[in-house]
């Protein structure tokens, strides 16, 4: 249904339009452990594990951990497994630039995620080039690129969304039921079913709180064998992987009887979230949103300690981020998939959170997920 | 049983002692989602998303994302919560040092990871202070402390490997009895079992590969809904968490009626494990495990396209790094905790790895797991 191989090269194209318009003849790439960037997925298909030069003549270079992943998973012009340079990073863009005869005294951009004495290494080893490594430089511009999907990342992220939405549905039997009784259960039921509809697993560490833990942003272990849910407020942050792209949901259960406090809490995230999703529509300040989800927690004396949401896609964090500090001229775009996540916690009566996707439209948004709060 | 505060001050106690060696006022210590360091819960137990302050007098300041967290699970002198800096990490690290009165014009060292870009800001918002950022820094003489597990170390690992061999039992049963037909099946009984023992999770994806996917080093996805095991090799490398403490191991599954070729990768794989265990000891270089396990392969004309082992403990990859290309001069000493895992792969007969976990000792090794190549 989708040419892969065309997708891959149309995305190339964009990057190296901004290379020529930008001077810069050569751009590398790396996702490693020390540091990931899936936008060596984005650009080749090779998901994990490998350094992508691209040279601004449309010429590329794979240098993968596992050449035969490579092999079954990357459509680049050439593969050069990471052994031949004896696994040494910078060896290995050396190495790719003058295989791909890049011109010297031009100007090479490497990551702006690279370490300050690893720069000095790249300095060192391509003393014929130019190395540019900077903040809003080319791995930002990839970034940037990345933050309005495409046609088919968008059909990735709705499948995904599709399947969470199954889940959530099965999650909330299942503790009606009583098949959920603990944080394990309904992680694994995730694990298990999002599986069995072709995910490649989940996006991030399901974080499943029961009352006792739920005070915590991010809950710590992600889940336990303790009690879930149980009277209070208990919280389950998960997402699912379809072919590279993620979702991202999180539910509160309220188990009766609550407190008046809790009941409050639950009210002013809910409000919150009802206020701050119109928002999310193109050519708004990406701010907007966070701004008014801050002035419905300031109206209850209560404040937000974390972000209001982040696009999602290859990553479970990726721009944009809506937070009051990002600059108001970033304006929302059609084709951005956000996350709208207001949440409130507390050390004594628990945490609150509900969060969903948005994918920003020409005319309007869509809620791609379901999440809610459930009474149970 | 343990006296956590006694055990965090000792760490510390180590690390200022060389800061007043090495004529460093401050330490910077990171660890968040764009560059993951343990050694923030080494020095003060807080698992995850702070930054901690280390000054050379031994006061210190921890500056969670989570402040609820930090209040149950941090022993250090002060908490500031992130939000009191806006959540930005270099007026954090500026507004820490003026509360310990971090004298001016002294050396300030912040991480060997901090990326170019960010080392620039750093070096504009400290300007009262000499800022160091190194390879062979601070941080890495941290790494080399961590290399070296105390008692308590070695007991939380025991503990993990205890908890790993129990489960690989049931591994082995549940692929006899037919209850473990998937590799979603393998993978979600660690997840479960590992949590019933008290841990607080795998310390890394389960890698579930039946014969169709373990040609790669680590398989992608992680793990599937797809057979497991099947006729030819599967794979399945995995380790449990115990108060902090990973384990890490690999079983192959060897299904027959196997092909000479894939018999002779399990005899080779075997033999150079069998080789390198007894150079797991003290005051030998730790490197020679890896040359020999190398010479194994070689003589077979194959070749293994990853290192040998690694270190094992808050982190699934730490010091030492067992591979021919480090140096003879770093030698093994008893605390450390490190794997033995040679590994063959093949696109046309699958792979073969067996991983176990060595802790080196005062007169010789303990094999701290038992995984093995299971023939069923």
């Amino acid at each position: 249904m989708y040419d892969m191989k065309e997708i891959y090269e149309k995305r190339r194209a964009a990057m190296i339009a901004w290379m020529n318009e930008n001077n810069i003849s050569a751009v590398v790439f790396r996702d490693f452990e020390e540091c990931r960037s899936p936008s060596v997925r984005y650009f080749t298909g090779q998901p994990t594990d490998a350094t992508f030069v691209l040279s601004a003549d449309g010429s590329n270079i794979l240098i993968p951990w596992d050449e035969n992943m490579a092999k079954k998973m990357a459509l680049v012009d050439t593969i050069i497994p990471f052994t031949r340079f004896e696994r040494d990073p910078v060896q290995a863009v050396a190495g790719a630039l003058k295989k791909l005869k890049v011109p010297h005294h031009t100007r090479v951009e490497i990551p702006g995620t690279t370490t300050y004495p690893e720069f000095l290494h790249y300095v060192d080893a391509l003393s014929e080039y130019d190395v540019i490594c900077r903040e809003n430089g080319a791995v930002d511009y990839a970034t940037s690129l990345r933050a309005v999907k495409d046609e088919y990342e968008i059909a990735c992220t709705r499948k995904a969304a599709a399947i969470t939405d199954a889940l959530i549905d099965s999650l909330e039997a299942g503790v009606r039921n009583g098949t959920i009784t603990t944080e394990t259960d309904a992680a694994l039921l995730i694990e298990r079913e999002c599986r069995k509809a072709g995910c490649e697993g989940t996006g991030f560490d399901t974080l499943a709180a029961g009352p006792a833990r739920s005070f915590g942003i991010h809950c710590f272990p992600p889940y336990t064998a303790g009690a879930f849910p149980a009277q209070g407020l208990s919280i389950l942050d998960f997402g699912v992987v379809y072919q590279g792209y993620t979702s991202d949901v999180t539910l509160t259960f309220a188990k009766g009887p609550l407190t008046e406090a809790q009941e409050k809490q639950l009210e002013l995230v809910q409000k919150a979230y009802d206020e701050a999703v119109p928002l999310y529509v193109k050519d708004v300040p990406v701010r907007a949103a966070a701004v008014k989800a801050d002035e419905v927690f300031a109206s209850g004396k209560r404040s937000m300690p974390h972000s209001l949401g982040h696009g999602i896609g290859l990553e479970c964090h990726e721009a944009p981020l809506v937070r009051p500090k990002t600059p108001a001229e970033e304006l929302l775009k059609p084709g951005m998939i956000v996350t709208c996540e207001p949440g409130l916690y507390d050390e004594n009566i628990g945490g609150c959170r509900l969060e969903n996707d948005i994918l920003v439209t020409e005319d309007g948004n869509e809620v791609l997920t379901h999440a809610r709060i459930i009474r149970v």
